[in-house]
């Protein structure tokens, strides 16, 4: 899916507070970090914080008429297109997290959403996230003309970025994997799949976290995640994970830089040619 | 660990509103059904509910002090040893759930901890379930004396099973395996621990529904499911997961009853002499 050809709708609207806040547009979700969902450093799974994000935006647009449940009667769905989040500390423990959630820009077939996180006792911000989203048919799987629906009533909920930002870079990880990189063959199971039968989008989180070392959580933090949903995949399927440092055009290799492909592996291991499902990108610190 | 020669200490007290509810000692837990915690049938992941009831447990021993972030100051924990969960129906997507949680007995090293759950809209009840649990010394690892801390505090939260019945039967899991057991060897990674860096209770509940083909799930639903923890795995632990259809001492093979063992992978494939780190048994319907 490519979106740079859309123009972007990002008319400004009065909002409710007067300046800055457009609370009318901007949802809050409160959770606390619970003991279960750390891990052995003592801080949020980023497939959690992942989770916790997608009920956000759920929440926003349900409470917006926009909601998968309102919207599967009229056969739409939402579907992720991509995700990043980027953090200057990840919350711990038995904290109370709020995320608050807002529109950015809506194009033909995407609509920007971004995240802030922030700690609800004493308002510290630890990071942002931006995420891409299409709507889909369920029957023919293509994508809806997002200003064409309900009367384009979902241009009533954008922020434009001149009046809410989100400071993190968009997306990025359109990265081609060398040859070189090394894989790793993961089968996919019950607990992988969502409601659809797909393998749900924070189990790809997971899986990608799950190719790396206990001293690399020992040692490093993620500043940043970006994952880029391609096609589906199946309870079933086998996931062939692709992974390597980052070289820049130069060739200098980015130590603190993952980046990973995950492709359905249909052929041997050696040669896999299935289609790729979701490409991702680590940075650490 | 066992628990059959600890006298069992259950006195009744009065509770706050006089007969039957006990509410004082009882603590309610409220949760939504979130479309990511949905298998492929739409109904919650038994593995979320765990971790649900979990939570429940914590807050419940938290708002009388007994809470593992108050224990840890003493240098004690609570560490899980059965859990076993019984249910008629399993919540379904956007459904509100209330857990009540409440201890109905304790002995000198264990204390049996029982659960209600059921639709905060309707009230009716999807099923129960009871835990055991243990408190350990976290430098010796050894159980402690429940009655002996806090001056026998932990007595006044009991509501004996007279008073409150937990309609399900008690753990059940305690079976041989046979040699003709299928197995599958399972690494460990990353998302799989907690913040002790041990295997993560509910993770396990993963790893063996992991082990069922997605048929097993479209014909039958879990109406039972028991778990003993014996001893703990680590990050990077490879787990031998054995299981079976249960046979009754006649021979009789029980086609909805699956017994599961796992133990640690060491020594060969052919011979793993691992300790047993979990045992479990699920009946279908």
């Amino acid at each position: 899916m490519n979106n740079t050809s859309s123009q972007i709708h990002s008319t400004p609207l009065p909002t409710r507070e007067g300046q800055g806040g457009g609370s009318s547009r901007v949802s809050t979700y409160l959770f606390t970090v619970e003991p279960f969902h750390v891990d052995f450093t003592g801080h949020l799974f980023l497939g959690v914080l992942g989770n916790h994000l997608l009920n956000a935006a759920g929440r926003h647009s349900h409470d917006r008429g926009w909601g998968i449940d309102q919207l599967n009667e009229r056969h739409y769905t939402w579907v992720l297109s991509r995700l990043s989040i980027e953090l200057t500390e990840m919350p711990a423990q038995y904290e109370h997290v709020e995320v608050e959630t807002w529109v950015e820009s809506v194009m033909k077939l995407f609509t920007e959403r971004n995240f802030l996180v922030r700690n609800a006792d004493d308002g510290r911000i630890y990071g942002y996230a931006r995420s891409i989203w299409a709507m889909i048919d369920v029957e023919t799987r293509q994508p809806s003309d997002l200003l064409a629906l309900k009367g384009g009533d979902i241009l009533n909920y954008i922020i434009p970025a001149d009046e809410k930002p989100c400071p993190i870079d968009k997306f990025n990880a359109r990265v081609r994997m060398s040859d070189a990189a090394t894989a790793v063959d993961i089968p996919t199971h019950y607990s992988d799949v969502d409601i659809n039968g797909h393998i749900n989008s924070i189990k790809y989180i997971e899986h990608i976290l799950d190719i790396f070392p206990r001293e690399q959580f020992e040692q490093h933090r993620i500043r940043r995640f970006d994952i880029g949903y391609k096609v589906e995949s199946y309870l079933g399927d086998t996931l062939h994970i692709k992974s390597e440092k980052l070289k820049t055009r130069d060739g200098e290799v980015m130590d603190n830089e993952d980046i990973v492909e995950i492709r359905k592996h249909v052929g041997s291991a050696e040669k896999p040619n299935g289609e790729v499902v979701v490409h991702a990108k680590v940075v650490w610190e």
